[in-house]
């Protein structure tokens, strides 16, 4: 049994989040100087720790310690370094801290593993600076990442990549892309109140939900809203009202845990004495069943395409999937069961966000152990997870490591 | 039988037309280098016709052909010389120039009237620069209007006022507020689909409807649209969608020429993967009928205070209200016979939009004479009528003009 030394784990968070821009929250967009700073001083503790260091060319940072009799069996654990804008201090950056904190306790305990250990500490997932999302994982798996994508400001990815990767090139750390390991599990917040409002302490993540997106666009005609008659209208935000019911409704029926959010709308000319000639709206839909989102695309289809009034039109655009991902069944099994000999109360679920373990699965044995948010809040200042959940968190994800690589 | 000199009338709308910014549209601000141009060239107009002209202190021009026999009865008419942002060729123009066009030919076919005729061009009523609508008129007819109020770029509307005002004193005008006329008939587009849907050619209004404007708050929290579940959500979006749609349903049931717009809508955060948490919603509701708006007010707080979900709260607040114009019956009833002789097809309706005479009305009989918008558009650019409608809405105002001042 071992007792992660919380006061180190909480000391770290705190050194990390105070690399602050002038924004609200955290704000460590890929490439930029709050994000050179945190990679660079976890390099350091890896370093000081007497990890091996690695840094990629898209500026992931794996610490490793090598394997006694298994070198090359690596079991890895991380998660991502950067944040949203005006982000909380646990996303990503718990399960590298915590992931760091397990491998540090293990050693300390047990000495050197049989298999390597790997803590990973993707460069982006948020997709907060370039319009991508994920591309630390994406390369480190080989997935195609575009090179020539500008930030708001115009900067290019690979401008921005070389001249913030030259700051973490210490000395001691090694320039490569290591092997893919034969596991990664991946520490998280849940992001959700569902640990929190059952009293649990652990989620163990079975599948990561597909999510599709797409915008409506209702077209009518701008006009006087003094003199035009009621039933002379082709009022689109009332259009865009009905058609939002209908599919809301139409989601509800087909499946309960459906997720459907239209979190996004426009409205033109947008003064309120002027009738509403154009009103395009966001459709975010989530399901861990690849079927029910496939049937209410469908759906989406009918209800939008179907003529309302005269003289206005609607059009539906998908312009964002990721389907379904199941992750290690096996893996999820053994941390179950590990959780109950710890005495923590666990549940497994399907997480609702997007992960870089969903990229991970597609060449690894890969799962997510989620310790519960306060209020469910996250990717906002709010996000907090109590100091007793953050190490109970750490203490199963030790128990895992261990049980994998001793 | 006067025969309107059409080519005239289309020159003096191309010159003011032709005063333009780099804007789409006409944008003819009040005290605006555009609105100088053009309140100056109708200012030279009158001279040249040997108008006596008089401009208020607030820029308000009067251009007087005195009475012989009764020069301290005023007959007048006239409307407003600035725009919307954006605006059309026709609202407020076509009455001004319409004016001048009638007097001037009824001089030329019948000399000097009885009674003073007067043009008004009244220096504002759009309410595009600063925040406040009919300062013109106001200012006419004694009502008080805010000299400290500041435009967008931070003028003063007295600095703004007074510079603009030296611009107007060319040699041969007078600087006095005169004394108020015994009627006032304003000449306009109806700036809704109305005539033109019906096949008529003149609308005689006997009344502005009242309207009022709210803002009604929908707060919810902010929350990630794809780890809370669809039971544990406190989506403001969804709240205004429930409730717009109930406002919608109690307008059309309390009576359907109820006006009922939602023109302006803000979302927070906006963003398409966070459930929002902050809605705001304009409502514009305009009615001839006094006590219907009152009654909707009543049924407006009610569906909108009405606890909803957990979590989720709402409000409504008032900020703007104007009540129900009459205007005079029996000029309205004059002007019907005179269409009638000259067969012109007219009809008594309500305005949906504000105009000066509902501030004239306080202080004098007052009317309006409508002609046809072109698929119902106005303050736009493609607000049109045609030419032989402008024709028809002049002849009438000569009519009137000639029966009441000769």
């Amino acid at each position: 049994m071992i007792t992660p030394q919380l006061t180190q784990l909480a000391y770290r968070l705190g050194t990390i989040n105070q690399f602050k821009t002038n924004e609200v929250g955290q704000n460590r967009f890929v490439y930029s100087p709050t994000w050179i700073d945190a990679q660079k001083q976890l390099i350091k503790w890896g370093l000081e720790l007497r990890f091996q260091v690695n840094v990629d060319d898209f500026g992931t940072t794996y610490l490793d310690i090598p394997g006694t009799t298994e070198p090359k069996n690596v079991i890895a654990t991380g998660s991502h370094i950067d944040t949203v804008a005006q982000g909380g201090k646990y996303d990503g950056l718990y399960g590298v801290l915590g992931g760091l904190q397990s491998i540090e306790n293990l050693v300390a305990a047990f000495g050197q593993p049989k298999k390597t250990l790997r803590l990973i500490s993707f460069s982006e997932e948020e997709g907060s600076r370039f319009p991508d999302t994920f591309t630390g994982s994406k390369h480190y798996t080989g997935q195609p990442v575009d090179l020539n994508m500008q930030d708001p400001a115009g900067i290019h990815f690979d401008d921005a990549r070389k001249s913030a990767i030259a700051n973490l090139m210490l000395p001691g750390t090694n320039h490569e892309l290591p092997q893919l390991p034969a596991t990664f599990t991946e520490l998280h917040i849940e992001q959700g109140p569902r640990l929190i409002n059952q009293g649990l302490q652990i989620g163990l993540v079975t599948a990561i939900v597909g999510q599709r997106r797409y915008t409506v666009t209702v077209k009518g005609i701008a006009n006087h809203a003094g003199t035009t008659p009621m039933n002379d209208r082709a009022d689109a935000l009332q259009q865009a009202v009905d058609l939002i019911l209908a599919l809301r409704n139409a989601a509800h029926q087909l499946k309960p845990d459906l997720t459907f959010t239209v979190g996004e709308m426009h409205i033109s000319p947008n003064t309120s004495n002027v009738v509403p000639g154009l009103v395009t709206f966001t459709i975010d839909c989530r399901n861990n069943d690849e079927a029910v989102l496939d049937r209410f695309e469908h759906i989406i289809h009918q209800i939008v395409e179907t003529p309302a009034a005269a003289k206005i039109s609607s059009s539906v655009n998908r312009w964002a999937k990721s389907n379904v991902t199941h992750l290690d069944d096996q893996l999820a099994q053994n941390n179950q069961l590990l959780a109950d000999q710890l005495g923590l109360k666990s549940v497994q679920l399907a997480s609702g966000a997007g992960h870089d373990s969903q990229i991970m699965a597609k060449v690894t044995r890969t799962t997510m152990i989620f310790v519960p948010s306060i209020n469910g809040i996250s990717h906002a200042p709010e996000e907090n997870t109590s100091q007793a959940d953050l190490l109970r968190g750490v203490e199963l994800l030790s128990a895992s490591l261990h049980q994998q690589a001793y």
